[in-house]
């Protein structure tokens, strides 16, 4: 298997450099071969080739297998006009790939769940998936600019029917191989785009016997993802709203630092990248937690080499890692677990896997 | 002073009588005048006129000098027509009325602070206010349609200058009159409508020295709601971001029934409603929970009518007969409180004013 690696900037190369190691481990154990390239994306691409993604970096992602990739970003490119920011680069290669399906699951670590800050009793068994359009709606819109001299602008929200049916089927089909309750969330009393897409979701429910639908409106979404998190299984929305609820999400559980997400086509390729960013304050001393480029490994092995228990050997060493109470800086153990730093985190995981 | 009361769907009209009751309480006391008048607007006004907002009903609030609106919306007339749709009306009047800034203060109170879900070292010390910009961006720009054969659909997320510089002033004055901190939220790195948002946050803080700013992008903010609601003074936000992260943050304090929002053009007048809906569920029983409704009304008697005292001895009312332990049924109070109506609760509210 051919895979590609973004690391990117900031704690993104130190993180990539675990995830390799565990997939190194694995390939030993179940006699695989994996061969790894690297390439640059975002603040670095911007720095060395001038453009945040490069086409040497989109043409070598189109010929691998599957992509990992660290964050982007950084104080240093901030104020860099538009084209020259590293989001562009991670908006330009899930477009160039046609990742349409960006997986984001949430889940509390149960060593974890007292850092949420959420009583124990309202986070206790949340276990979702967002399901966010990645490649269309108002990131991706024309137009998008100033208008009349610069006194106006403008943003475009923008789906074909076709894309809304094919990331709707894949909320479906997600939900099917979980607990079959499928939450699609839009903002159908004012928006035409959410008109369309609620259409969407009732005609393709026959498709889906199996599975229990229900409408909520964006607003609504974000209070009760505080209210009650429990109550949702597979959550299904566009793109920008997917882009806050998720990050509403991730902090639920005490995990952020854990949570890993997988960029999908309709077929076996993906892009995989931890959810946290790049963490300019702490990159380079070494402190970083692996664990979400880590897990972001084992969903590649899962999704795009359908690996069920290469992954699982994955998921279950992390856990077990942070079941004997070792943590990076980032994570707040309860009780006298053992801080550790990037590489000791992630030879830990390495250990167990062998 | 004229008001126009829009007592709209559902319990709308049965807290908008708590609201004349005590508004009536207050005129007694401080010898002012009130003169109320109702019109329709949302569903009631579908069923009777044809249209969610009348055109007389328009024209009444544009003679008074404030408006109350209770609620719209119900399940009788969720699968009408768009433009037959109890939320249009609402949408309509802010429009109609230039009601742009929408302002949501968030604080809680101490004897429901424990029904938060976060917890409590969390949630401890948050008082923010929410300025949401309300009649641009994505939900009034057009084209908002089908395309091609309803194979594609767009929306467009439209705003002047003008637009972005009198909600921004609106934030720092806020922030002036309070904690002196403004966060403005935006998409930045995405948007083009955002860099221009955040260019004209830069452009007036010379204007504001006393204020300190800083910018948050919107799925950061989704999130630093959640895990530090009380780094927070006053947010400042386009339609749709301030649409999602108020909701989010009126859940955050456990007092969602009490919340109270003014709806602002530049001079006075101003259009006061509770932020619940319309709760068809319990409509009609009599045990709709008035306060937030009240609230409103003390925030008219603020912004409108400048008078303070009355709205202070309002709030402190509401404040009074929730800690002697009266609650309506959504209120979860600790201990033995006392389980009141709607009428009773109002009568309680009207007793201590007197
Ligand atoms: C960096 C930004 C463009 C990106 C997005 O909004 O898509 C990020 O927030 C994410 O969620 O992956
Ligand atoms: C009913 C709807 C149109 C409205 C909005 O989104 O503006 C409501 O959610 C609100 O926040 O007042």
């Amino acid at each position: 298997k051919q895979i590609v690696l973004l690391p990117g900037d900031g704690i993104g190369t130190e993180v990539m450099d675990s995830a390799k190691e565990v997939l190194n481990a694995i390939a030993d154990e179940f006699n695989h071969t994996f061969t790894f390239s690297t390439y640059d994306i975002g603040g670095v691409a911007i720095d060395k080739h001038g453009t945040p993604l490069p086409d040497e970096t989109t043409a070598a992602c189109k010929e691998a297998d599957a992509v990992l990739l660290g964050a982007v970003g950084g104080p240093k490119w901030d104020n860099n006009p538009s084209h020259l920011r590293p989001e562009r680069g991670l908006l330009g290669i899930r477009k160039e790939l046609g990742l349409f399906a960006n997986l984001r699951p949430i889940k509390g670590f149960p060593t974890l769940l007292h850092a949420s800050p959420l009583k124990e009793h309202v986070v206790d068994g949340s276990d979702l998936l967002i399901v966010r359009e990645l490649t269309g709606g108002l990131y991706f819109g024309t137009p998008s600019e100033r208008q009349n001299d610069g006194q106006s602008v403008v943003d475009t929200l923008a789906y074909t029917r076709k894309e809304i049916e094919r990331i709707v089927d894949k909320g479906f089909q997600c939900a099917q191989l979980r607990r079959k309750k499928l939450t699609s969330v839009d903002k159908a009393n004012v928006l035409e785009s959410s008109k369309l897409w609620r259409e969407v979701v009732e005609e393709k429910k026959a498709q889906y016997p199996d599975v229990t639908v229900e409408h909520v409106l964006v607003d609504a979404a974000a209070m009760k993802l505080i209210t009650n998190p429990a109550q949702f299984d597979v959550m299904v929305t566009e793109n920008m709203f997917g882009d806050i609820l998720s990050d509403e999400a991730s902090v639920l559980t005490g995990s952020l630092g854990m949570l890993p997400s997988a960029s999908l086509r309709e077929d076996s390729f993906g892009l995989y990248e931890p959810v946290h960013g790049s963490a300019p304050d702490i990159a380079g001393q070494g402190i970083a937690n692996p664990l979400a480029m880590i897990l972001s490994a084992a969903l590649m092995l899962k999704h795009s080499f359908h690996l069920e228990n290469e992954a699982n050997l994955v998921e279950s060493a992390v856990k077990a890692v942070l079941d004997e109470g070792y943590h990076t800086a980032d994570l707040n153990i309860l009780g006298n677990g053992q801080k550790v730093g990037t590489e000791k985190m992630t030879e830990l995981v390495v250990q167990f896997i062998k």
